[in-house]
């Protein structure tokens, strides 16, 4: 017996068709005894037409007002949930973030999940209770209803998860796992069965979006077994048919390399002939983080004549525009040249075992210096080496590295 | 400076340019100087695509995780009137049952208010503040949600108004007020300007559906005036511009008849040969009354011979046949003939002053057997008569009676 969360994001619970799906995969885990908590998204489209009233209405709504509005589709999915689960004979209830309560930050719109009681929940699984939890949501102090942002289902999943001191946290979804490259470039990507949470941070934060970042962190700081399965298939999360994110230690075979991963969302900004003073990198990211923009990658160029200097960092593509309006308005920067490019992606190879193989970043380089393709910026951390490079490259660059590290799956004769 | 509660129906919040204009009503109110709270259905169409989903799951729901699924509709209007309230510069925010908190029996899918703690409300008012309530839904004492039936939100209204003390309470909807009788059959129908409790009581009990029944009768009891009112009008609600439901005595102008009626959502059932014997009226109704059927007309004929008579009876048309498979299976009428009819209509006159007017009920005998149309059955109270006459004679009993009590409008030349 094993007490599990499982979680069935928005594709997964899409109509009362699929709805009635997961409440049968529920039923088996049931069945075999396990004591289970599901966690539901809002049916996929609901989401996005709550947030499109909203911005209709006004871009500059009342985050509080929003939180109410939007938190209204986790609530359809968990009381349609709870009944289906009903019907195939099974103990169920649905529970609201402000029912459990689920307390948050005052954060609306991007709050932080501060407590979950999870008291009443554990009594009742000993009356063989499935709870049905509205994933995203939580309740504040003021006893206002708060979201934790896009995506946030997944936090409510693994914050339950520590909460109920679980087992495995199952986040079905409409990919079979996680995989070694996208599919979509890489014909010969495979499916990884096991991943640390640190490769797999690494691999949701450079743009694998199976799994939202703060839902990994979150497992990681609580040690819970995180699985990603498919709602579609026929297997059940107790049959592990997913990828499994876990401690290193418990991953038996480890890879150097777990993945390759790329991102397309980022833009680059240049400024030549910058005064080489210390706190020059202050000077330039302070007013980006007052512009609440996100700098990803950064890297300054030592300057022969010791005078003036390079300076290149990302952006997001859509935060460009106002980064260099930000620039040019500066007045350390009245003098420098600024150069923005779009048409740039980020190539990452990611895995846990690189810190320990110095040739693994010589490996990228060479790889792609043999393709002809020319790396822009380079940036490194234990367990990831990510390169800018040309967008027309991309593909070219995903595959060649992929085969590179041995990733390519065995083609069956 | 007044208190006013106004609610709005599902087609006058249907989408965001209805719920501005909403609010753009809501905004002049408050110009006034007006205290005001606002209550909102769900957007037309979304409560019934939600009960489509539970029926979907099983026709036999848990009626909790019903209401956590339907109660979601007016949450969404809730949160999206108070942002536009708040993009006109006033001070507005939603409140859920819960968080009022709306206390309710714990009848689900029916329950009934018991007590709303409106201090807070109250306190806000001080600070120009427009409270926005999600109508239909409150909060039992276990914490779950519970929605008050169909039509809800104006009982929420009611109730709201009651708690508040509040002078006037303004249903807003897609018709601009009560009319003498259904305009679609009587072109010279005439709205209403003002009526009485017990009037406004019968003539929606009778299929006038302007008014839910039971918001009326809380009215009726804590005095709180009501006004049926156009959302698609330029008038707001302090220019009185609607049908006003008031007591008897704040009615200046008296008409002794306020209008037509009619209903045809009945079936008549009669039993011919039955005994006449002491408690055959209940030996008739208790079946009925077991299987949950409403019965409303009811007549039992004086017997010529003092051995057998004639027992008729309507029941809604839905569960006609329910009715008759239930008498079939009775020991007491298996020597009965049992007839029913579903081409009937009943038409009723409904007016305050009819109780001190003798002539009301003979004008009514008089003018249907001048148009040739027989009547089936006859059925009094203090300010209504009804009678069921044959469905194909609807549209030409209900104009004639309209002419003959004297309620057409005159014509401008």
């Amino acid at each position: 017996m094993a007490r599990i969360v499982a979680k069935f994001g928005g594709t997964s619970v899409a109509d009362i068709e699929r709805i009635e799906r997961a409440a049968d995969k529920i039923a088996r885990e049931v069945a075999l005894g396990n004591e289970v908590a599901v966690v539901v998204s809002a049916m996929s489209g609901v989401t996005n037409q709550l947030v499109e009233y909203c911005n209709d209405i006004s871009e500059g709504h009342d985050v509080r007002e929003y939180d109410t509005v939007v938190s209204s589709g986790e609530q359809v999915t968990a009381g349609l949930m709870a009944m289906a689960l009903q019907k195939r004979g099974i103990n169920a209830r649905s529970w609201m973030g402000w029912q459990v309560p689920i307390l948050c930050s005052e954060a609306h719109g991007k709050a932080r999940i501060e407590s979950i009681d999870s008291a009443k929940m554990i009594e009742r699984f000993k009356e063989k209770d499935v709870a049905v939890l509205a994933g995203f949501q939580g309740v504040t102090e003021r006893e206002r209803i708060a979201t934790l942002g896009r995506g946030g289902s997944d936090t409510t999943a693994v914050a339950l998860a520590a909460a109920l001191n679980a087992d495995r946290c199952d986040i079905y979804t409409d990919v079979d796992g996680v995989y070694t490259t996208d599919p979509r470039i890489v014909k010969k990507a495979q499916k990884i069965e096991k991943i640390s949470y640190e490769g797999m941070l690494e691999l949701a934060s450079l743009g694998a979006k199976v799994l939202q970042t703060r839902s990994v962190e979150m497992a990681y700081k609580r040690d819970i077994p995180l699985q990603v399965l498919s709602s579609f298939d026929d297997a059940i999360g107790s049959d592990l048919p997913g990828t499994l994110v876990t401690r290193e230690e418990d991953i038996m075979e480890k890879h150097v390399v777990n993945g390759i991963a790329y991102d397309k969302s980022e833009a680059k900004i240049t400024l030549f002939d910058i005064p080489d003073s210390p706190g020059i990198a202050a000077k330039v990211l302070g007013p980006m983080s007052e512009a609440n923009i996100n700098v990803d990658m950064i890297v300054q160029n030592i300057s022969a004549d010791g005078k003036v200097t390079d300076f290149t960092f990302t952006v997001p593509k859509d935060d460009l525009d106002k980064a260099i309006e930000k620039l040019k308005a500066d007045e350390a920067f009245k003098d420098a040249q600024i150069k923005a490019n779009k048409d740039i992606v980020k190539i990452s190879v990611v895995g846990i075992g690189m810190v320990s193989h110095a040739g693994v970043a010589q490996t990228m380089f060479a790889t792609l210096a043999e393709k002809g393709i020319n790396i822009q910026v380079i940036s490194t951390s234990e367990i990831k080496v990510s390169v800018i490079i040309a967008k027309e490259y991309l593909e070219l660059a995903v595959r060649s590295l992929h085969t590179a590290y041995g990733l390519d799956m065995e083609e069956v004769a």
